[in-house]
């Protein structure tokens, strides 16, 4: 597997290669888990080659405390992507990304008012702006994203289909351990206790689902079924939300019969000691 | 010459275009003068096919009544590009620009606080996402602006650097009435009296740049010079000042060896009956 340690290596491969060669993609922070290997294994099976990228990329973090202490496992990382079938993997500098007078961004819409995009203020601007720049750095024809961060694959979705860009975007279902809880760079921070505690994230969202599956449809009382499971543990709850999926807000009432058919998705967000949690679960159509 | 009335008949083309035919762009908004022509003619010598777009993109006007009043001339514009030896023109829907759900949008950063970006908020925001889906929706390898919109063209060149689109800008100097006044589709607003004082924007112009030329340096007395041939006139001043060409913000005394040379340009904007008119004049390394 090849290493590009920057902007101009990465360059003199994507003008070497061959118009008609497709570059899948999957753009990570490191920290790689099965989450990411399942991305990357798609992506090796629909194109011709398939470039991964590790960037912590610093716009996208709130609080430096968080930035400082995001895992970083480069080694294991590559030996992950080339047990993969990885073609490469970039490994952008700063300065590759944010060079001198650097200022122009990319500014979400309604889709990033709500949930992550109120609890991080900038998250989602700094991730789009990274996301569209390593599309173009790359000149990918396909991108990779997981469920898990379901209002990020969201808004990924709506910028390329806004802003008219040249690359598809495909999602790989969330690989979750057998207790349920979701896979994640973070959840490395959990102590052992913590990590019992974790798994009441997937009973939550299950307990949405069941009773979405018994006919219920108010978003009040799914909600207040994944807040019945989380009440009874440590975590300390930032959200547990039913939304449109279609719109990622608060489903509204429909009030003529052209508005969309509903798809609703249950989403939380927890505390968990010096973790920060997220899941969601598709619900199906209201 | 070809006409695209909508994305997808624009597709159907770019798609049947082999990879290593040039395209050259000039985006507009119609009613076009002898600026566009230079720009389209310019395109004409340097690309193996050129487009050019008509679209009054409404995201970039603040005054419904200046959008309303914007002249529209399209049977003469296609007349001008044809004979000028344009492939195709583009007349995008505003479907096609802005379909239900939209809401991802480019942020201009630093370069848009002052000036043109302060007296009209959103415009800049509004022009950059649309020129950055006309260069994704034509896949554009060249792309061409005037002078005359200076900070336009600042913050196009900003946005392709930043977010690493893989099209080169080109820029074309004004082209100017005989009495140096620079043409513009909202010259035509102008009464009889008012187009004979419209050219004091150039003799403002003039003033700074032989102040310069002397070896004035002083952004204070470079603009002092603007004002007092504006003051003897019928326009009112919005702003008339010295800017730092590669910052688009005031002149800022260099305080180490590391800052970059400053190249200084003049700027204006008055208002003139019902017409608001703005240029510019480069004076040259500080």
């Amino acid at each position: 597997m090849i290493r590009f340690h920057n902007l101009s290596e990465l360059q003199q491969w994507t003008a070497s290669l061959p118009s008609n060669r497709a570059v899948g993609f999957v753009p990570t922070m490191g920290a790689l888990h099965e989450g990411h290997a399942s991305l990357v294994a798609r992506a090796v099976k629909e194109n011709d080659e398939v470039l991964a990228s590790i960037f912590v990329n610093p716009t996208q973090f709130q609080e430096l405390v968080d930035l400082d202490r995001y895992p970083r496992t480069l080694e294991q990382d590559c030996e992950v992507l080339e047990r993969l079938g990885a073609t490469a993997v970039y490994l952008p500098t700063e300065n590759d990304m944010y060079p001198r007078g650097f200022q122009t961004r990319i500014e979400p819409g309604e889709g990033a008012e709500w949930f992550e995009g109120e609890k991080r203020p900038g998250h989602f601007t700094g991730m789009l702006t990274v996301v569209l720049k390593l599309f173009q750095q790359t000149r990918a024809r396909r991108s990779y994203f997981g469920e898990k961060d379901a209002q990020q694959l969201f808004l990924v979705r709506r910028m390329v289909e806004d802003l008219d860009l040249n690359v598809e975007v495909l999602s790989c279902a969330t690989i979750r351990e057998p207790d349920g809880l979701a896979m994640s760079s973070r959840n490395a921070r959990l102590s052992e206790t913590e990590r019992f505690e974790s798994a009441s994230l997937w009973r939550a969202l299950s307990a949405a689902k069941s009773a979405f599956d018994r006919g219920e449809r108010r978003a009040s009382v799914l909600e207040q079924a994944m807040h019945d499971v989380l009440k009874a543990t440590a975590v300390e709850v930032e959200y547990a939300s039913v939304i449109d999926d279609l719109t990622f807000r608060p489903p509204e009432p429909t009030l003529d019969e052209h508005e969309h058919e509903q798809c609703l998705r249950a989403i939380l967000a927890v505390r968990l000691g010096a973790a920060r949690l997220i899941d969601n679960l598709l619900l199906g159509h209201a």
